[in-house]
């Protein structure tokens, strides 16, 4: 598999940014603030951030202001992750090998623990201190985000999810629940690091946005192999976890053979994608390689 | 009791607003939309909105403006009453009469309906129309509703209420999860509306949330008395049900009488930081009447 570049030091750096965001917090309750840090600290591969950083590094925008980006998007993804794995929803209790936060803590904490990792997404996109040139654009950040986070993006694409457990749904329904589930996120990251560059023309940031819709996809379909192929050790979870949830994947409706292909085509018109723009986009060519490689 | 000049009116106005905001999204899973709609929607007396909307009306703010500002608020609390509902935390099967919102849809929808007006809020604050004045204040009005919402905010108050019960807390306790929990975003409503406003100094910006801090807890101390001197009819949820959980009051700490004094103090104080003002506030210290004398 593609090791990916400069993964360690992205994974250091904003686990240190927020960690400094968490510790700035005004001391109030402790407990609430120890979940949050657990959801938002302990694991977590930072394929959002890494993402981020890279389409931020092809198109020269400041690592800076990146930082704001990343950081923001990966409050949501943490507080998305820890919401749904309540016992209402998927009632996981593991999580990267570890207690998922209601076990660690109790379920009352990890919903508000949730909730305020959401709040404080936006309160990074607020206050971060982007370089003069980004704060003028953080309204459209904001609006990115918003899109990507909410009912038009993540959370309703978790509700796709959850009318879909115990029903039959197409491959279309799949590919939507998925795009909107996981597909929102990633886009959000590579189009709000694409706004943080003067370079970006419309055009590019509909490449990229492309882009991160297929290896979106891509992710989800290699994700619903994992879980049918890998160990519970190399998950951290217990694997077969779909199928216990009568959960529709791309192997049950396509079948194994027909997944890996899916996944190779969506692979291929990533990198079309990323083919079209003026830019080195070697790294972002090796995550969408990283994407269809992995095992866990 | 006073009649609030107005109420109607406003509440039809942001009723209105909030219909038309959930009617834009985008065509998506139709059950999490109901259950949005069914939280923000079904009843709310919509005091919040009322407080941005007769602050914005004594400084002179555009109309217009403060919907943003009040729809972003009522948003919070919807998503908050949803998730304050929910089993784990205060388990309530009613609200405002009618089934809460895991009652009428389940556990899960609930969940994300809150996630989903959490973000709602923020697309409100990033997409409303607001006038060219009121827009390049765009960013302030975000950095206040952050403050409010989150952990620093109602979310650490909630926190604090929780670790409250069956745990007894000074007064001072008390009251510092209280200005958290609801305050936070009363005084929102009131900061809100007043960046809309081109008048507002920054003395009257602390004069107005001196005055929410104190309606805060004159609220809170009422709902506290209303809570053992009520009936179920006239609250729409069971009576008592603050010591059935075995929750700190100002009763309970103070006495009813004590609490009653109580109120009448803090009412006291509101009037005084209204009074050096250079406005009309006839309608905020008639808001400050109506909240120490309401009976439900």
């Amino acid at each position: 598999m593609t090791k990916l570049a400069h993964l360690d030091a992205i994974q250091t750096r904003i686990d240190h940014y927020l960690t400094a965001k968490l510790a700035n917090l005004a001391s109030n309750d402790e407990k609430l603030l120890a979940a949050m840090r657990y959801g938002l600290l302990i694991g977590g591969k930072r394929m959002r951030p890494y993402l981020a950083y890279m389409t931020g590094e092809a198109l020269g925008a400041e690592q800076s202001d990146i930082d704001g980006v990343a950081a923001a998007i990966e409050c949501i993804h943490a507080y998305s992750l820890i919401h749904d794995d309540l016992p209402a929803m998927d009632d996981d209790d593991l999580r990267r090998g570890q207690p998922t936060c209601h076990k660690a803590f109790d379920e009352a904490t990890a919903i508000l623990a949730g909730d305020s990792l959401q709040t404080l997404a936006f309160d990074i996109i607020a206050n971060h201190e982007f370089s003069t040139a980004v704060a003028d654009k953080r309204i459209n950040l904001l609006r990115y985000l918003v899109n990507a986070a909410g009912y038009q993006g993540m959370c309703g694409g978790q509700a796709l999810d959850l009318a879909a457990t115990n029903q039959p749904i197409s491959l279309a329904e799949l590919e939507n629940l998925h795009a909107l589930k996981t597909g929102a996120l990633l886009e959000a990251a590579v189009i709000m690091a694409a706004e943080c560059s003067s370079k970006a023309s419309e055009n590019d940031k509909q490449q990229l946005a492309q882009y991160a819709k297929y290896i979106g996809l891509a992710y989800q379909v290699r994700d619903d192999i994992i879980d049918i192929t890998s160990t519970e050790a190399e998950l951290g979870k217990p694997s077969g976890s779909d199928i216990a949830a009568n959960k529709s994947t791309y192997p049950a409706l396509i079948g194994l053979q027909g997944a890996r292909e899916k996944a190779e085509n969506l692979y291929q018109q990533a990198l079309q994608a990323l083919s079209t723009l003026p830019y080195n986009t070697q790294n972002l060519s090796d995550f969408a390689t990283f994407i269809v490689c992995r095992k866990h």
